[in-house]
């Protein structure tokens, strides 16, 4: 009996090594499958990155799919079940490192396709997809180089499907549309360095900080909304003192991060934290690092033919979430473009013994093949 | 014409570069000269540290000199105008390491016995000089044992002057009665890691540890007294964070100190931190280490002979203190002798270039006399 196909593809694609920013071969594999079913193909490499673009169908609405080959590290080899690289099923259950973060999703967005060109050679509008091979390092040179190149094409995107594992407790129970923006301080609060003894001379800037992180923390900057969950600040490393139990230090450093809803504005964050901080009278240095704004697809075409899809293949209500950590739809969302993410369980992601379903697989090709019957399938058909 | 001894002596003691725990030879030196004019010298090494105890007189009160022959580390040499171990004056200034702590201090005490005991060679009750090579350092072997040792040998001591550099602004404008006590604690507050992302997820252990250290940062623990500046906390390190921006950390690590005036005990300190942190609900570890516990001299024999023996030398008033760090007096104190430190002006002390004026010097040993003959010359003089 063949083996599964999306199966055996999501298998040949975790016996590539490919940890950022390597696609050994994967991007080959995919590009193979592609041109075989009409599709032109397009390698973009930037520095050590590879991409491609390829697309089918001439004119009408653009329905990209858009992923990564790339994988984040194994973490110690010896404390995975089966080699992450040597892909294994066990109990119904394919392991491996990308199996879920999403060599999965990749091979059935490919047999999805496949399936979908063969029942619709003549399907309206055209079929992309964009692939990189640095989503989960800097991704400098990954889709958002593809996402410029693309403006220069003078290509614009009409749907797009990211196919990060966004399912929760079972497949398609959960489709994000949208993701909370991230914004990140840091703060440097100055005082004057001096003996613990002579508390007079010296100026704690530790003591200077904390009734104005204390307040920061506190905050409630906004109140979600349908879609989001309110605006979150989190110090993530605060940092002073020379080690010495004798020495009140000069300077107290804090990183902190938002993760912001559409609800308010970065300028509007960071005008709010200054406020606090020049309230208290602090002496500081604080410099940002805008790493994505927020998006949003409200329900519509793409949203409703997802539901849609998802209802079909496995009987569940999808709900919608912007939850969670960035991906590349944020670069993808400022374009225009209606921007879903829809893949397998993501619990394992990241974590050792990576895995997914087998049958998750396939019901996730199906589940993308009808999303594309639902907004593509010829009007003769 | 031959160099004032005071200076003399005090330059010898420099030229030996006995950071802590060295000794070289100074102790010795000073052994040799307490021999001659009658002491009997017992020298105390415990471990690396050097000690002795010298003591002339049979029977009576018995009056200390305490100090220590050790100094701190120079510091980058090229940064110093002449060399810290090589005495060098400039403009009635001696320059050295030492010269202010305490080396100038102790020549100003054996200058001194050595005239007092030529106008009194049956003064009434007894000199000791208690001096250690491990006052800078972890005072182990130092202070702590030789008290111990004159305690299994039957003697107490009444008076003690200490020559630690008390002066602020001229020669003997200041008498350290006492010192405050110092507590440590080491506090971790624990949360649950997570990523940014999802902070329902974790539990941050920075935000968690604010509130609670505001509160400890804004507490005033007692009013001081006549003699004691208020109880002073400072946070003098603050450390959660692995560096990652998107990583909410596990562990908030805070090291704090209490300088305490004897309005308040340790155990009400510790009592009252536990306190706040409960009230916070935080999860958390605390250990304490309490370095010394305050003493006071107050207003008596020794502190009324040492004020009037300034008020006669140099005109001034000399002010009572218990401010700064602590000294070798809190190992002294719980003797019950009555303690007092007097010693040169401290503004240069542990610092590059530190430095002494050579007409203090002679002035110093003069009040130290001066002292004597208050408290010991014979009452048929
Ligand atoms: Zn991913
Ligand atoms: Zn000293």
């Amino acid at each position: 009996m063949p083996k599964e196909p999306v199966l055996e593809l999501t298998e040949a694609l975790i016996a590539q090594p490919s940890v950022t920013p390597a696609d050994r071969n994967c991007q080959q594999m995919m590009m193979n499958r592609l041109e075989k079913v009409g599709f032109t193909c397009t390698p973009l490499p930037f520095g050590e990155v590879q991409n491609f673009w390829a697309e089918r169908g001439e004119t009408g609405p653009l329905f990209v799919f858009a992923g990564h080959t790339d994988v984040v590290p194994t973490g110690p080899l010896e404390a995975w079940e089966s080699d992450p690289f040597t892909p294994s099923v066990r109990d119904g259950v394919l392991y491996g490192r990308g199996a879920a973060d999403m060599k999965g999703s990749l091979a059935a967005m490919i047999v999805a396709v496949e399936r979908f060109v063969a029942l619709h050679p003549q399907h309206t509008g055209r079929i992309g997809f964009l692939i990189t091979s640095d989503e989960e390092g800097p991704a400098v040179n990954g889709t958002v180089k593809v996402v410029e190149w693309l403006r220069q094409q003078g290509r614009q995107i009409d749907y797009c499907l990211v196919g990060e594992p966004s399912s929760s407790e079972s497949l398609g129970d959960t489709i994000k549309n949208g993701r909370r923006g991230s914004l990140n301080g840091t703060l440097r609060v100055k005082g004057v360095q001096g003996h613990i003894a002579y508390p007079h001379l010296a100026d704690n800037p530790i003591h200077r900080a904390l009734p104005a992180l204390t307040e920061l923390s506190q905050i409630r900057w906004d109140e979600g909304s349908e879609y989001f969950e309110p605006t979150s600040l989190q110090i993530s490393n605060i940092h002073a003192g020379t080690g010495a139990t004798n020495v009140i230090p000069g300077v107290c450093e804090v990183v902190f991060n938002f993760r912001f809803s559409p609800m308010v504005t970065d300028a509007e964050l960071r005008a709010g934290v200054e406020h606090v901080l020049k309230g208290h009278q602090l002496d500081y240095d604080l410099t940002w690092n805008l790493s994505g704004q927020p998006f949003l697809t409200p329900v519509g075409e793409l949203v409703s033919a997802t539901q849609a899809a998802i209802r079909q293949v496995t009987g569940v209500d999808a709900q919608l979430s912007t939850g969670g950590g960035t991906s590349d739809g944020r670069f993808i969302a400022p374009t225009g473009a209606q921007v879903i993410e829809l893949g397998p369980l993501n619990a394992s992601i990241h974590k050792l013994n990576e895995h997914v379903r087998v049958a998750d697989l396939a019901l996730l090709a199906e589940i993308y093949r009808e999303i594309l019957e639902r907004l593509l399938a010829a009007a003769d058909h």
